[in-house]
């Protein structure tokens, strides 16, 4: 599928209280806007989706697909517990905007769903979308995997694109690229293995440090793919601490901090989750400091 | 708080298709009004809740509270991954006849989820709450675990009235009681340690087997209640493989096709949820053949 | 097989820097010689057994059993990686006077360790030992689990007596008790859930807090065996806070600090083993201050 | 340290029935000192450590080294649960010929192997060893992970050589080595990671499947070097099947099996392990066969 590489941003939702904060939004999106970023996902791990609403899942595609000066691609994340709310909110996505569907994993009846569940999942998703599926591998949250096997099988459904892979274990991601149907998209989840991923095959990374770094993230990917591995593995090296940071230790919140300490509008979690707290606060700064950013 | 104890059914919801199957439903409430079982608890686990819009699990509580000429307590399962949306859900299933939220941990951003974060939650949610708030940890499906002494704080809210633990490590379940607050309500969440929750101080189990077999989890209940432990023990014993085959083995489609065995209505299960094959309905067939049911 | 009921102390092995301190061992020996305990296990866990050399393991079963004045039943851990080992050992130990043989599972190759293979390796340790085997399950330390089914078919060998189970699933230990032979002996193996598993058929406890307090865990199993649950049950929930430092939360090196302030002598640990701080220690003596010990 | 990179093959050590088969392991190391194999690694995970007496271990470092024609480094396992036993081992060893010791992590107390205690007994062995010491990760059969934080710490001690990290967390692996001393040595710790090692600042691999396809895994380390990247990415993918079969799937068994296949020695494996059956042999022929080899 044409546009389905480079890096990709997971933007956060900015709150105001418990509200979504469309103004601060709009600002964010006119500074990634002017970015060398290739594309956004709304409603990922880091846009709280699974903390919005449907009907305003559905208006946050809309508003993002409505302010796009740049012209990225944008994909929204539609993954439900349920095969039929995944399926509608996949059609409400796309008629909003959305040029393809970042899929989730279910993940409450782990023990249920085993390769063969998962692959009737995304098949009836899939079948039923009217753009291309992105599948979305996220065992840390999940507590579910999507096997190399299972990929390589849903890879050559025509409506599957590629794969979003955020479990970091470039064994099962080198063996996915093997396995799968030639054109077959496999992203890096994170920042931390980028490099590897791209290494191994893969056409790019969609991580929660791209927006916070997308010159730098953007960067590691051209230097790959001119050869120059040297800088691009420098580049990486330098991006680990604070990719760590915002994903594995601090989550989200350590997330819109950093944003706003960049000078984007990071906003409020919306609850359960709550700001970090002052230690957290200075630990960012220092690893922005010690990045140079 | 009145009421809130021996032995609750967390029903399944039969489905016709994807179509929630009302009158296979009424039919099973039917049978559980005359049976001994204490309590009802509506969108439970087994009761496909993550599975169901918001408008279907408000529906199915009022009508379950409408068809329940036995009296039983009707429990509502309330737990979303947001704050608002859980409150949001407590006050309409309130309204719409619930006497308990049953209120499941979030999930998703388990690596946030720390005691302090759960805390603010169950508060939040708590304190909004126009009905009174059972805890209910269910580590195996979310990976959150709700700790003895986060309990044992929560346990001094005046609207919480209890916990379903079904993570069944019986030390924890020892120390949730020793430590909360008196009258605090600890139910087994599963069959398979009914005894050993009483034995721990316990006032009950809510818990998928109930539904099957509801005259035997009531009698272990009396029998304990009672001092007679033998009669306890052997019963709790001859529940265990089945009470497996329909929890941990089989989950949800296993306990459907075993309500089907048993004269009730199981109905289909919702996607991603796949029916259960030949294999496990002749194991099925075989466990409650063993018991003698 | 008689005498393997009741409560048995894993006793530690004090050292002198990297030594054994045989004379602070007698000490310890005196007085539970003295103490209501049944047994004694010599080279479990709280033993460091995995710390001690083969020559250094036979001696101290020796020590032990000639230091027995109490006529403890004596029971000696050897489990080795491997089957030679083991069965090497095993011969050793109870040469040196050990009445059975308390063989844990390997852990090393868990991968490789499923039940046809464990159930190879404990039918060659028991067909080859000269005492009972007793099986020991012990999860956390060797990530292998002995499954009910395994233990069920085990205690058909006419050597293996039974099982002490450490890994507190009290789901698991039930289903052990309800599918083993007649008179296979289930042994709580930490004090966490010793009523537990009393009330579901067990026959004691082989557990660290039995080192500190063996008076109140010999009371515990009387007043199960009375009938007398509920002054069974105010004890079993005064011991949880201490039997949780002493195991999970200090683990072997916390144990002597307690041990030293219950007026045994605790010693050293052997490295890699670390003394605890002084912060554990502050709080090991409120424990015990809490207790009323 | 110089030697310290390129392909190491973590030899098996072939028995037969129970005792060590000489003549059959002179024939594999025959064989691999014709290859372009640049070491050999006695007494790892593969070579069965675990299962050997202390005597064997030197005797079997002591064969090793007297029959070395291709003059391949020589490194020996010798982490045991103690220190004291540690540093005996590596002591004997070096004195038996090893060029360096390949300590791995105690385990059994995972519990209390915090970084704290981890660093003491790689300090305590590494002070006291008279050959150069690397690290050896191996958080599947040990459950304890040496992080990177710990690694770069420990790499500042002169004794200390690099680690061979077989956890496969490429992030940890691009952290160790950014955190690390420079010229702190880092080895892939299984064939599936070897280029994604490399790529990211690594200095070889040490590798199960490099006992098989010893110049196929020579290839990819001097591909990667001389930066033929698509080269080294195809071969890399080719050997991930078998690379897999021999280590998580089938393990040490499954390893013999094949070097059979391959005209090496493979010979029995010691109780508790058991020999895989015909339908792993099958699949590792048809992964032969599918490798072209």
């Amino acid at each position: 599928v044409p546009g389905f590489s480079g890096i990709f941003a997971p933007i956060p939702t900015p709150f105001a209280g418990e509200a979504i904060a469309y103004p601060a939004l709009a600002e964010n999106l006119e500074k990634w806007a002017a970015s060398p970023l290739d594309g956004l996902v709304v409603l990922g791990s880091n846009g709280e989706a699974v903390l919005l609403d449907e009907d305003e899942k559905v208006e946050l595609v809309r508003f993002v697909a409505a302010h796009n000066p740049g012209g990225k691609v944008i994909v929204a994340g539609t993954g439900c517990e349920s095969t039929r709310a995944t399926v509608r909110l996949t059609r409400r996505c796309a008629e909003a905007g959305a040029q393809a569907a970042l899929v989730l994993t279910p993940g409450y009846y782990k023990g249920a769903l085993d390769d063969a569940t998962l692959e009737r999942f995304f098949t009836d998703v899939a079948d039923a979308a009217p753009v291309p599926v992105l599948l979305y591998n996220m065992p840390r949250n999940t507590g579910v995997n999507i096997s190399a096997a299972l990929a390589a099988r849903l890879s050559r459904h025509p409506n599957i694109a590629g794969i979003k892979d955020s479990g970091g274990n470039i064994v099962q991601i080198q063996e996915t690229i093997a396995a799968a149907a030639p054109g077959f998209a496999v992203f890096a989840g994170s920042g931390g293995f980028l490099l590897a991923t791209l290494l191994a095959g893969g056409v790019g990374g969609t991580m929660a440090v791209a927006n916070l770094l997308p010159d730098e993230c953007a960067a590691i990917y051209r230097l790959f793919c001119a050869g120059r591995l040297d800088e691009a593995r420098d580049l990486q090296r330098r991006i680990l601490p604070l990719n760590w940071a915002v994903t594995g230790k601090y989550g989200v919140a350590g997330l819109k901090a950093a944003l706003e300490m960049r000078g984007y509008s990071g906003g409020d979690v919306r609850r359960p989750l709550l700001p970090v707290g002052e230690a957290a606060r200075a630990e960012l700064r220092r690893l922005l400091a010690d990045g140079g950013w």
